[in-house]
């Protein structure tokens, strides 16, 4: 288990971190998301679980990986 | 049938937009309602409905009718 940060553009507020923590979540081997609309920090634990995934999820989301 | 035009404060996204909508679609009379985050502007139209009542759902979705 590994807990990894991250950074993502374009929240604005807490239905912008739901989005993000909903679709992040969904990645397989991911049991934990938290976000931070204020500062856009993105923390990420699971295992097993890639940047590029995590990229995907948030481009999902409608924002963008730092 | 009529329509009014209201602004409300704290919208900051689509998701707000969207609550917003929500909620005050669910006043009885309300047919339609539109809502711009990037100008605050929320028109309702419907039929007897009060603007206690539009301020009533603005605040349940989280938001401040100016």
């Amino acid at each position: 288990m590994s807990t990894k940060n991250y950074t993502v553009e374009g929240m604005t507020c807490g239905h912008c971190e739901m989005s993000v923590k909903e679709e992040v979540g969904e990645i397989s081997g991911v049991s934990e998301v938290t976000a931070d609309h204020t500062t856009g920090a993105v923390t990420v634990t699971g295992t097993d679980f890639t940047d590029e995934q995590v990229a995907a999820a948030v481009a999902e989301a409608g924002y963008t990986l730092k």
